[in-house]
């Protein structure tokens, strides 16, 4: 069976997002002045053939782990749907 | 009243998505042949300060349009959340 698996990446809260802070200029910069606090992750989907939709989630998980996410400076949410 | 926005960037669906090859090759250097199409977007998340919702999307929606996606390459998601 084929799922679709979602990985959201974003910064750790506690830390300084610099692109967040640029696009926040941007926005201010073109006259958005009603936004504050942007934070820039990856959104990630993929394709996972997996016999169960637990398989699929760990095998999604390992993959954020091991390779999506830096777990010093971001945190990670998995979702993974029936295709 | 404040509001969360969140906005997803995709790449278009008809484009090649060089990054996204990048990751499906390290994921299955790791291992994961299961892994497949792999496609890599960004994910924003701003605090809009508007009178209700409807307001809030259409800022979101136009700060995506100016700014957050380029139509020739990317196709975008807002959904707005009460803080």
């Amino acid at each position: 069976m084929i799922f679709t698996a979602q990985i959201k990446v974003m910064p750790l809260k506690d830390l300084l997002d610099p692109q967040g802070k640029a696009v926040l200029g941007g926005l201010h910069n073109l006259g958005m002045k009603e936004a504050n606090d942007v934070r820039i992750g990856k959104f990630i989907e993929l394709q996972i053939e997996a016999d169960s939709k637990e398989v699929a989630e760990k095998m999604a998980n390992n993959a954020a782990e091991k390779l999506l996410a830096n777990p010093v400076m971001e945190m990670f949410e998995v979702s993974v749907q029936t295709h």
